[in-house]
């Protein structure tokens, strides 16, 4: 299958580098690969992973028509207000006839009920790994392994930046302390307000109703609170009693519709939820047939996310 | 497709009852059951949860030659020590042409490459999701969700008594008080030395090797500790340093082979692995690609057990 890559940053190039030492199992190839900062490059034999760049094509479109893949992969960098633009950039690929994969979860988590369908029409298969737990299978595992079942609610300790800045806040240090440390380890961005008001675990929670409960919502329907007023001084005292304070993704289907938080939760530090640090992360799912069911990673970094994005490109290689 | 029962205990009812009730979107039938103790059913059109017994066929053979299915499920109570009768029954469908799902682990943890070779040798899928964890996606998710992923070792919580008997004994209770508790719950056999000396570990550790590492061995060639010698003082006085006793299981491929262990670890009260009770179970999967990557499931039951042999049907109907 020919690949094109709209967007090349950390995860792009450990997707390249990994397409490279597959290739021998996996015949995938690179045709394309598009960035607004370097320019873009083409080759229908396939591109290295550090490629010769040229002018920038005129637009994404152009950088299509010209890329002729069977797969788009949009990892631009996120515009979590809106999905833009990576929205257009998926809704330019299906237009093509592209199979679209992302690791953007922007576009998920505003309309990915408008988007699935897009793809149905156009024939075209969606995929999304990598947006929730850094490519560890979530929703590939429910669509291939969990016939049948149906999800009740979910419960989630999805963002890396807060685990991080309480720990910190845990061993006595400041919040701004404990970002500058996420910052340091490449997990926060420069605006570290997007991971700390709870924006970062909306989105997240946004994405996980959308594609396993059939739900139309954004992040801004999500309940949200972040950890920013939390003192040192707070966390140290439950620290005391044994307790752990976690920014947890909660959603539940109630008779009055779906009910989604994002909140700090104070748990017992030997709780499942209180025992991932740094980027380790779980989902537990709750369903009718299999009880209550997850999946957990520890310490994913950015070639699990790029692990992910592969998975979703065999997936789709199998499916068509 | 035309479904036969080999053994019809707890799980083969619960499975009965979730064909019921997913027959409009599943359309799975159970033509034969088969028990030694209540005798044999058969009727080509279905048989109901709680069917009328016959006269027991003649052997499993006899029984299978009758029912006519399409696939055979294996559920008969294990003989731990060398995966008998469940091998043979296994053996009498391949010959029979007839897909084969086990909750049985005794011939996966016994003769997983032969059954396997076997299987393909006669055309038909072989499926046992429900060995190890209950029926929560650890086979499946790893044969369709991690594709072009090497496993290069697992750490798992996996056994149900002793998780129940150390906590018991936590509590400062006795180990013959926890025994009697697990067996009242339903999780304990009679004889509780299975689970106490560490066998259920080790023939899970023997499934998981096989498997997923493409090992040949048997529960006997694990090093194998159980929780035996274990006394409540000793448990007290860890609890006293917020540590906790677990019976973990761990495979790990090295320069001399792989290595496969059972012992009672001592983990901090924190640690993940020592977040699991009751039931609740986790296996971690470490890989090349993925990083460590695992599933969790809280609470199973019977019904859980249930849901992966309908996960396995599920399967081997898509892909046949």
């Amino acid at each position: 299958m020919r690949v094109a890559l709209i967007g090349y940053g950390n995860v792009g190039r450990a997707f390249a580098r990994l397409l490279e030492q597959k290739r021998a199992v996996f015949p995938f190839r690179i045709v394309g690969i598009h960035t607004a900062r370097h320019g873009t490059a083409y080759d229908p034999k396939g591109l290295p992973v550090e490629p010769v760049f040229g002018a920038a094509a005129g637009s994404v479109e152009e950088f299509l028509d010209r890329a002729k893949s069977d797969v788009a992969i949009e990892i631009t960098t996120l515009n979590p207000q809106t999905g833009e633009p990576a929205l257009s950039h998926i809704r330019a690929a299906f237009a093509r006839g592209c199979h679209v994969i992302t690791a953007n979860k922007g576009p998920i988590a505003h309309a990915f009920s408008a988007l699935n369908e897009e793809a149905r029409s156009a024939g075209v298969a969606f995929r999304f790994e990598s947006t929730v737990m850094d490519g560890a299978p979530v929703f590939n595992m429910v669509r291939n392994s969990l016939p049948g079942v149906k999800i009740l609610g979910f419960t989630g300790v999805l963002n890396s930046t807060t685990k991080i800045v309480l720990d910190a806040m845990r061993a006595g240090r400041s919040m701004a302390e404990g970002i500058e440390e996420a910052q340091r380890l490449g997990v926060a961005e420069a605006d570290a307000g997007y991971d700390i008001d709870g924006w970062d675990a909306a989105a997240k929670t946004a994405v996980l109703a959308n594609v396993l409960m059939e739900a139309r919502v954004t992040p801004q329907d999500v309940d949200r609170h972040g950890i920013g007023s939390v003192t040192t001084e707070e966390v140290l005292a439950l620290k005391r009693e044994h307790k752990t304070l976690c920014l947890v993704s909660r959603g539940q289907a109630t008779a009055e519709g779906l009910k989604m938080q994002v909140r700090p939760e104070i748990l017992e530090d030997t709780d499942l939820l209180a025992s991932l640090h740094g980027t380790s992360n779980l989902i537990l799912l709750h369903t009718d047939l299999m009880g209550t069911v997850g999946t957990v990673a520890l310490s994913p970094g950015v070639e699990q996310t790029a692990y992910g994005l592969f998975s979703d490109l065999v997936d789709i290689a199998k499916s068509v």
